[in-house]
């Protein structure tokens, strides 16, 4: 079945997370509720209508490296150029930058149906706002100035060169080396893996933002620095001139996302700009990979969005089984709803907290207050995480759904979890979101952390009136985070990381908890009965994933890799 | 890493079955316990040196059809041949029928093996035990005396026919029809799809068991008969004579199992031969896909074998972050020995469950005891089901362990996540099983159920001496799925089956948690340490299963189909 964005999801959420209160921050007085709501559906019209219908083919026609040149599939780079003629590149860029300086809220939403359209194709620009993100906060006037408005615009496309073939999760470890030219530029030399949409036929100029350590730089990623590399060595008036000394070597051969160039590229001295200050290319990295984070999130959810609406259209038109009055659709059968009702539930958790997030970076842009930015860094990997779980286990269960027909290849349900398996892995491993959460998100004494559980119960208080059964179990499942919590910041680092990847779960099941009991709240009907699903289905979940947390690893490192074989 | 055979979990389970029990009795008296060892370790040498290096071949080369010729990928026809030559095939058919008479219990271990070196392959030899199986019960004298030994041998193959385009699930459904011919055969009309070893071009003769009616058959499954159709004549010998009318007319294009073919085959008055009773099809279909279905779980448990292997292998050996004395392999960080713990206790959990079942068929087939049978029974649905779910899990677990480097397919980790995928789907889907487990299996009252539960108990009990606190677990665990099975069996169908999977994943839970409380009583040492990882982080995931299995359907059909869209 076609993709259909889910509108009014992203309508009940703004109604939910204030979008009012952001409106009215002189920061975003320019988008006002109606605006925003002519946004999405305008995206969402351009999802459906124009990206939709390539998702297939550029998994039928991948990505190919043809005598040095980088092939797309075809109907990619027109549906490329009217991404940016929509001026969906630079939404979340400044004004000055070329950009239309929409709320992160609403960029997320847009990102989520650009991901369920056509993930595959959505990669490039979600990796070109995160390089205009980088640039914006760290690169030097100059770069600014020749760079920004041809990325935000879309008639350029950048992207992120961090991993080598020994330094993947470990960046730290990387070879690439950076030498001082005569010209203030650097030669940057070394090879980089996994480099997305790193090369395409049709993009008139490429900017890679790639990592390398200057001769002076200390082992570790506390010597390491950041270069805007571009492909076309920009002319006097600001057009591509010279080739630059860096190429394709390859492309991958992957699970999914065929349609997605992913590049091994070789810099053989190539020109390069630093940006932001030397060795401190980690620090100017992360401010983009923050945000990468979250969009990455929502490409799961765009996926299981999708997956989700195959699924439902599948189950309501495959007869097997009969009735008393004739052959009956599978949704009609018990297991089949329970599928359903879990993906659906699912999918609006993951989009909430995503949201959620989202309105906390809009907050803190607006007002500058530290709660918001310590809220958004805390939701940022929960939202990374259970964002791509929840892409990987909707995608799966519409697998299961289509029964045999959801192992060929020509109904497309493989293809969603083909595709949404690899954003668990990229943009940090979820397993370094836990982590991420469980440590650095923790060095505040959980004050964040504390904070939000504190809302989490203050609204189930207020929800106790209309909805007391879902209510009382929201808020102990809060408490019981919250004591999972506590007892967490008394672990050391390990102990910590051995349960980090449940705890993160728990914290997202009581999260998406809230939200479903929000939405029950504030528009009842099937939004109550779908709260129940996720309150009582779904949530009971919380204290297994907290018991596992709560094991610390003396367990685990008792066991010897040698012992594990069996 | 190549494939290695877990025989060490293997001889801990035979003697943790009582495997000396079985060898006492007449049926099985020629196998005691070191022939079963030294036929075990016999098979393992086969798996790891022939069929493993075939499971990346039957991937890069897929089966195709060309000029009507099904071709396999190279090697498999000479990997099928030595399979066939160690008597592998007809390892547990009756000596009269050319078999060896093996015990299932060692059939499935082998089984496993096999899957796990290479599961496109293992899929033609198991279709052909099936066949084996259902012959040996319901076949006529001289069907016999032609087919088994032909099959037992390898010589021939044989296939099952059961599904059509609008015939999934609900085999009912099916349209093939039979009419009789004056000699006494049959001519089959119809087409039948997702048919696996459906042709391939280095076998002799192929034998499909084809669901059909007769023209007096009634509508649905009581009107449905089974037939055998070669693909060539016998002709006076016995040796294949005239082509019949069934052509294959196409290969699925899959998520994984590449090498295994997937046939469309079109029947154009085929001449078959009544199996059994007319009209009794689906009784002696069930024969042999209740075997089936272990085999099926074997193959998940296999799959995840080789895959947590190659996962283990790789975390040994990949550096990445460092530790005071330099580079550290990723084994050592926290979460991923969580990960490889989880895999090896769900691995060990899931053979053991598979193992249990195949030790209950033997006793049955030993000494017709009834309780033995309904064991048999009850452990089927919990074989297959668990089996598949782990191999799906452990080898997503895999990719994840493999970072980038599992969503790129030379590494092969994400051919195994492909691989598995349809045993969670085929020979009934997960869904089906569990809804078997609630209701046919039930339909004794809940006996074998509370019987299999009391032994838990009991064994808990015994082990209390030892390791208080992990019985205690076990013991509680065991009385909450007691508790949960008695309120199930109050619950009319419709709500036991909106709990079915959710109840079905509770009770593996805690015969897994036994199995490895037994194994931790049994031989100390690494197997109490991965018995407190199973029962202390996998086992707490009960009760919220067991919640959602108490939920019944009210809050499902609550939420109409078009209410679920977002």
């Amino acid at each position: 079945m076609p993709y259909r964005a889910p509108l009014s999801d992203f309508a009940l959420l703004l109604d939910l997370l204030g979008y009012d209160r952001l409106a009215a921050t002189p920061r975003f007085a320019a988008v006002p509720r109606d605006m925003a709501g002519a946004i999405l559906a305008e995206a969402a019209r351009l999802c459906e209508t124009t990206l939709a219908p390539l998702n297939r083919v550029g998994d039928r026609h991948p990505a190919r490296l043809e005598n040095g040149v980088t092939r797309t599939p075809p109907g990619f780079a027109e549906a490329y150029r009217a991404i940016a003629a929509g001026g969906w590149i630079g939404m979340a860029a400044r004004p000055e930058s070329g950009g239309m300086g929409l709320p992160m809220t609403l960029a997320t939403a847009v990102n989520e149906m650009m991901s369920g359209a056509c993930l595959a194709l959505q990669l490039g620009p979600l990796l070109t706002q995160g390089q205009i993100e980088a640039l914006e906060h760290h690169a030097a006037p100059g770069l600014r100035a020749l760079y920004l408005p041809r990325l935000a615009s879309g008639e350029w496309a950048g992207t992120m060169n961090l991993t080598e073939p020994q330094a993947g999760s470990d960046v730290g470890a990387l070879r690439t080396k950076a030498e001082p030219n005569p010209d203030g530029s650097y030669a940057i030399t070394g090879q980089k893996i996994y480099i997305t949409w790193g090369d395409a036929d049709f993009l008139p100029n490429i900017c890679h933002l790639v990592l390398a350590r200057l001769p002076d730089g200390a082992p570790g990623t506390a010597g390491i620095s950041l270069f805007l590399v571009p492909k076309f060595l920009p002319d006097a008036a600001g057009n591509p001139g010279a080739r630059n000394a860096v190429t394709t070597v390859s492309l991958e051969h992957k699970l999914g996302l065929h349609g997605s160039p992913t590049c091994v590229l070789q810099y053989d001295g190539a020109k390069g700009w630093l940006v932001g200050e030397a060795h401190r290319g980690m620090a100017a990295m992360f401010t983009m990979m923050n945000n990468a984070r979250l969009g990455v999130g929502v490409q799961g959810i765009g996926v299981a969005e999708a997956a989700f609406g195959q699924a439902l259209a599948f189950a309501q038109t495959r007869i097997q089984g009969r009735t008393p009055t004739g052959g009956a659709a599978i949704v009609e059968h018990a297991d089949v709803r329970r599928m359903l009702a879990t993906m659906r539930a699912q999918v609006f958790a993951a989009r909430a907290i995503a949201l959620s997030c989202a309105h906390a970076i809009d907050m803190a842009t607006a007002t500058g207050a530290p709660d918001w930015q310590a809220r958004a860094a805390l939701l940022t990997p929960i939202a990374k995480a259970y964002g791509t779980d929840t892409g990987h286990e909707v995608a799966q269960l519409g697998i299961q759904i289509h029964g045999g027909m959801g192992f060929v290849e020509e109904t497309g349900a493989a293809q969603y979890a083909r595709d949404v398996r690899v954003t668990s892995i990229y943009e940090g491993t979820n397993g370094i979101q836990a982590m991420d959460l469980t440590a650095r998100k923790m060095a505040d004494g959980g004050a964040a952390a504390f904070a939000l559980i504190d809302e989490v119960q203050a609204a189930a208080e207020t929800a106790r009136a209309g909805h007391p059964e879902l209510a009382h179990e929201v808020w102990q499942a809060a408490e019981a985070l919250r004591e999972a919590t506590e007892t967490l910041l008394k672990q050391g680092l390990t102990d910590r990381f051995a349960g980090a990847v449940p705890y993160l779960r728990a914290f997202a099941l009581v999260l998406g908890a809230d939200a479903h009991l929000r939405a029950a709240r504030h528009a009842g009907g099937p939004r109550a009965a779908l709260a129940r699903v996720a309150i009582r289905r779904l949530l009971p979940e919380h204290a297994a994933l907290l018991a596992q947390a709560r094991e610390g690893s003396t367990d685990l490192y008792a066991l010897a890799p040698e012992d594990l074989a069996a």
